[in-house]
């Protein structure tokens, strides 16, 4: 089956590593080493993530291919969100409904 | 490392499958059978998604022992909605840039 931008992005965000470094890019671009350092892994194990995350289109590289720095790309967030945005009203509705049900519990006349 | 909830929504939403059948629970309850219908799989292949859509808490099943009708929860939605909202002020800087620089080529002075 063809694998959609969607289903690449939502896999690459089903982890907090993955969701802690486009935290990070998202205060500015950053090197491999410097990404590294505040996660418990080996620098390889961050290098998977990046490329995970680069498949996915979330991330960008740099052309200095010395540095190549990494760049936060936010568009496919933006297809994400705008996926999960149809079930607001839902979510809505049944907090509505959720406060009227306490409303009642505490005014029971 | 433990499975955050955020790690299971965006696990459970990589998937095109899945993803319709949070489509086709949004109009309302439904049973096995009639979310197995519109798609070219088994029933138990059907059964197997729905186990990671409640596994995730983005549906639940009725109490009918017989029936066990699906019901959309969109708890979880809501809180993936809310992490990505954090990126909307990077994209729509992004998207002003794009403008701005669309107009700058459409008007060179």
């Amino acid at each position: 089956m063809h694998t959609s931008q969607l289903d690449k992005t939502f896999a690459a965000l089903a982890d907090p590593t993955r969701r802690a470094i486009l935290a990070r890019l998202s205060t500015g671009d950053a090197l491999l080493k410097d990404l590294a350092e505040p996660f418990d892994m080996t620098v390889p194990a961050v290098a998977k993530h990046l490329s995970v995350l680069e498949n996915a289109g979330l991330i960008s590289k740099g052309r200095d291919a010395q540095k190549r720095p990494c760049h936060l790309e936010p568009e496919p967030l933006k297809l994400a969100f705008d996926w999960l945005e149809r079930y607001r009203k839902i979510w809505e509705f049944r907090f509505d409904q959720l406060e009227k049900l306490l409303d009642e519990m505490n005014d029971p006349r």
